[in-house]
């Protein structure tokens, strides 16, 4: 029998395991133009704690108790689409379960790009490095010689980030949170990191920037934003990815200080969406896979075992348990 | 004797009339390439509220006991430059005072617009009505169809604003306090308008603009721009142009409880200063001539006389007292 998890109740603030539930499904008729793929890889990801509020967003809210929905990589079981066929590995939006019966328009086969393993999909080449890029390179329209901050730097999206402002020859602040995190954002090659817990952010950003920044990459919102409004150039671009303080906040109202140097400062804030960037993909995978092959991006994943952990690998993204990429292995 | 306002002490929140004080200036003598004017009309503009403060900005801060600048129309006295002759109506940055002796590159003749009172050129030709239309169009790119809310729609670029945005067939949401100043800007052609002090102004934007806004133009911040967070379409654009309401609070954050709609949404925010835009001076003093000409953009002034009533009619602009542009006529 599949099993899927389902949302059994709306997290007030952080989520808790009691808000999910992993239950049997039965799956439906491998009809025509349906194809029964198997979960390997799941993703978890920040953006999924928006879906589990009952409010209007880019996606729609998850249903209680019904099978939630996620990046996943599949195995095709079975197909009744000319498409694809047994074997093939394919990514798709059907994770947080182990088995499926899709259409097949719900399916993208994986790329065919050399050397690169298939959860790759869910991380670098797929909505993480298409994040970081897509966010870095056409929202903050950042080049050679910018100077770049990314909060949660040590984070899935962010640690490519730093790589790719590295391989585009810029110069690049992390911040993270604790020395050992620390660490790994200069192994990645940023040019300096900042331990939040350590001091006043502002303080800290204003000494490892003394000229200012050209671009802010937001994974965090609250203080960082502030902070980087405190230190931006004139022309200053921020692209506004995640507010992972603010996910789980229930209502607190963020308070900015140096929100008015907007003005005196020219700075565009845009926030975004990977998926507007669609047109663009291949242009993606062409640099990114140059990227990894060249080793000029790596990933540090963190990888959980089993289906049934699914939800603790979820909370983990809020208590700082990833370095880099998390994800569930089946 | 010549006499010109001096800034005395920087203020702390709200300036008062302590802050300045009104000296005697020696005019330098009329070297070379030296013009001598004669303040006609005077701007007080709230940016200028920051210039008090001693950080840096887009514009230097006013220097503590030395004449104060802003906005000023003149007429020429005397002149050693062959571009100017005595009785040529000039504009130039050296006001707060009655008299100056100026180098000829810091003043601009008024263009040759038939019908435009010269006051006008520190009003919709001028700071005023270049802000309203860079920001309405080249920052917010405002089109046609689209829904536009204002704030500050009683003041003076945000009535600029509200009759631009008639003009070019959008529909405009204007904010102002008290029923006399939303009568008004109905009256200049907004399709309605919210009395911020009557309740909440999350609630009455969202009944005011059901299917949400296009574009924000920002007059004054705080609950104003996070009101028009939670009410933007996909897509939407801010342009900020002020935050009255900030200018004032030393120090006091400011809140937003609806800044993460910012990605949901991607919404881009721009803060802008009109003197950006000055290669494109051309098309603004075409486009706003003749919309003046045709009656489509008009200016209610509020004019203070006399130089000694300067501090009076600045102070005035944060209690409220001006409806449109205000003026001092010497």
């Amino acid at each position: 029998m599949a099993q899927a998890w389902h949302l059994m109740s709306r997290p007030q603030g952080t989520p808790t395991a009691e808000n999910f539930a992993l239950k049997e499904a039965s799956l439906p008729p491998l009809e025509e133009g349906m194809v029964h793929v198997r979960n390997r890889w799941l993703s978890v990801d920040p953006y999924m704690r928006g879906r589990m509020n009952d409010v209007k967003s880019y996606v729609p809210p998850f249903q209680l108790d019904q099978p939630m929905e996620g990046g996943a990589v599949a195995e095709v079981v079975e197909s009744r689409d000319p498409s694809f066929a047994a074997g093939d590995l394919v990514m798709h939006m059907a994770g947080w379960r182990d088995e499926a019966v899709l259409p097949a328009k719900a399916l993208n086969k994986l790329p065919p790009i050399p050397g690169i393993p298939p959860e790759a999909f869910l991380g670098n080449l797929g909505l993480t490095g298409g994040t970081a890029y897509f966010g870095l390179l056409a929202v903050a329209e950042a080049k050679e010689g910018d100077t770049v901050f990314v909060s949660a730097a040590a984070g899935a999206v962010g640690s490519a980030v730093v790589q790719i402002a590295k391989a585009k020859g810029m110069t690049v602040i992390g911040s993270a949170g604790g020395p050992d995190k620390c660490d790994y954002v200069r192994s990645l090659g940023a040019d300096s990191a900042i331990d939040y817990r350590a001091g006043p952010l502002v303080k800290s950003l204003g000494e490892a920037a003394p000229h200012g920044i050209d671009v802010y990459f937001d994974n965090v919102g609250g203080d960082h934003l502030d902070s980087a409004f405190a230190h931006a150039r004139n022309h200053a671009r921020f692209a506004i990815c995640g507010m992972i303080g603010g996910y789980n906040a229930g209502g607190e109202p963020a308070a900015f200080r140096y929100v008015m140097r907007i003005i005196a400062a020219r700075i565009r804030v845009q926030g975004f969406i990977w998926t507007d960037y669609m047109d663009r993909i291949g242009e993606f995978y062409r640099d990114m896979g140059q990227w990894i092959a060249a080793g000029q991006v790596k990933s540090r994943d963190t990888v959980v075992q089993g289906l049934d952990r699914t939800p603790e690998a979820f909370l983990g993204l809020f208590s700082g348990a990833n370095t880099g990429k998390m994800l569930i292995k089946l």
